[in-house]
């Protein structure tokens, strides 16, 4: 299935472009987007930062991550990435262009969760949010709001008898593959349960998302399949895990045979990305830790002391988004393969920043009664505050 | 099932500890901490209050409840005690660790009580909420909002063949034995209805609670249950009873043979809960009467003169949260065991507090349109109003 490669070009108009390269803004992201090559001294970023002064500037602080041992992690300018991969809003542009995400979860028990993480997408601004769930999941998130395209094809075991099974595994993914090629990116995971066969179901969507070369996010429940069954992403370089703190122990766990270490958390991430194989991985946390297994990026501006659930969907739909946005805009560039910036690090780093914008203001109006709708209804504000939508 | 005991703990940072430590609202809170122990002033309190004055202070205020004739009731500084127990924000904590809260109920007939109890508990601070109810209400419960997580396991007699209600009861027990550990606090009851067959399950789930060491916030249908089966909350001193005027009458006449006299109203109420064992109690009215069996605390500011049904599941899921909250507190509090506040107490005068200064705000705002959703949108404005978010 082709890809919708330069289905935006994110070259600015003449005048505007004119600025930019004028601008100390436009310089400073360009330091940002060389700085995460994989160049040697960010090799040794990866393997202990004895020369990490190299890689610094004003525009990269480094800084001592969660303890003095620890490697050092570079902060990101996280607002400098979210205006560089952002695409302008162009008059010319179709539906679509803008990005097309799907979430795959949404069982008897959880609906909430994927419900967030296809609006977030949505008010990101991608132009079309899907939804592919369980038949009893698909009518209460439809009705949790029409903006988005919910697929009840899902099954969970207690509705499929054994003999079935087969047929209907294949009919599912059958179903799926039509939309597959049209998607940007794809969320695996929130709300999706731990049904064994629902699990075998979406083990097949997410080998087929990687033959097809769409961007993956594995988030919630998608990360408990994924733990268990390490070979799903091994090596997709498209993938991203975000892992909250219990997620990331268990994969710690799995993957390292040993704890988490927040002594040597950078390395120990690298490692684990080493490990599996290509990966990027976000470790949620007091700050988010970004690791492609060759660098280690931070976001760590505050965000809210809330910890409502339902924030990680936000993310992850966000995430989907940005993500989908830097492939775009590290394909449509010029620079040789060799020294391309991983745009799904990117896509963490703008992801991130944008909930924690979020959830800032939705916690300065709302308090200690913030849930996780009233941090979505920051996302558009807090992003046009960051870049805003002239065109 | 092990308990997150000091998943949080009360101490304030030095800056707002040295300031805490030195204002008149710290000492009135020692005073109200103090005056909560069952000291030999207390317990002649419930027996009928010859040495009441040892207890009073600026803090207490004796007042006569009801009539002139009933036994000293104290006035609690419900505000302190919302001050003292609410935990502080910390940016290093996760999601979970400011509580998660189930509700047990709703059924064919009955979808908002189990939604505003619910919705009640994450306003006011927890970060995740349950509801464990029928299939039936499960669509509707899910659809009022995205925030919960709903479970569809309860089931009433007309869904389950006469011959498969063992097995079908065993599995909604083993169902919610599952996430039981996970919870700091249920609560039982509304919207439960009165089937037999629910009624005999949800049985099943309080004694696991009990096992479990789970506080229990009982109300209405679960009332009803547990007027007529006593044994379910005989002897639990985390169990709390939250009775309005007519389960309290029913109450009163099953266990105390006699009917409601408002002459002896806090004498009543003590031995009421004497004879049941351990339980708290809160009678509702005009002023909320709170008892362990040892005081008689009251809460009765004035709210709102709408009597709109649902304001008692806005109570039964901010007690929820106050009392696991309170129960944190006083377990990481260094006192001895037999020197320590009943948390279920404290539990219920801030949960008393927070619903009558949100009602006052709703009713303010909407007079005699007020509805239960006008005082849950109060919730968090009136927590902020007594304990502002500062972190």
């Amino acid at each position: 299935m082709s890809r919708p490669t330069g289905a935006w070009r994110h070259q600015p108009q003449p005048q505007r472009g004119l600025m930019w390269a004028a601008s100390p803004a436009f310089r400073r992201q360009l330091v940002l987007l060389r700085s995460l090559l994989p160049c040697p001294s960010h090799s040794s970023v990866a393997a202990g930062f004895p020369s990490s002064t190299r890689c610094s500037s004003t525009f990269l602080r480094a800084s001592h991550a969660m303890a003095t041992s620890a490697g050092t992690v570079y902060e990101a300018d996280a607002e400098a990435v979210v205006r560089r991969i952002t695409p302008p809003l162009d008059r010319a542009r179709h539906k679509g262009q803008a990005g097309k995400i799907a979430v795959i979860g949404g069982c008897r028990e959880y609906t909430g969760a994927p419900y967030f993480a296809a609006i977030s997408a949505l008010k990101v601004g991608a132009d079309l949010s899907h939804v592919f769930c369980t038949k009893d999941a698909a009518t209460v998130i439809k009705s949790y709001s029409p903006e988005l395209i919910v697929h009840p094809i899902l099954e969970e075991s207690y509705s499929v008898r054994d003999d079935e099974q087969a047929s209907v595994s294949y009919n599912i993914l059958t179903e799926v593959a039509k939309w597959m090629g049209r998607f940007d990116c794809i969320v695996v995971g929130p709300g999706l349960g731990r049904d064994s066969f629902l699990l075998d179901c979406v083990s097949n969507i997410i080998r087929h998302a990687r033959e097809a070369n769409i961007p993956t996010v594995v988030d919630g429940d998608g990360l408990f399949l994924v733990t268990n069954n390490l070979s799903l992403v091994a090596g997709n370089p498209l993938a991203i895990l975000t892992p909250n703190v219990y997620e990331y122990k268990r994969l710690v766990q799995k993957v390292l045979n040993c704890d988490v270490d927040d002594e040597t958390a950078s390395d120990q991430l690298n490692t684990l990305c080493q490990k599996i194989g290509e990966v990027t991985i976000m470790r949620k946390g007091k700050a988010d830790l970004i690791s492609d297994g060759k660098t280690v990026t931070q976001v760590s501006i505050f965000g809210s002391p809330r910890r409502c659930g339902g924030q990680g969907d936000i993310l992850s739909g966000s995430v989907a988004v940005f993500a989908s946005w830097a492939r775009h805009f590290i394909l449509s560039s010029e620079q040789p393969i060799e020294k391309r910036v991983n745009p799904m690090t990117l896509g963490c780093i703008a992801g991130s920043l944008l909930l924690r914008k979020s959830a800032s203001h939705a916690f300065e109006k709302n308090k200690r009664s913030t849930v996780t709708s009233d941090i979505i209804e920051f996302l558009g504000k807090s992003l046009e505050d960051i870049c805003p939508a002239a065109y």
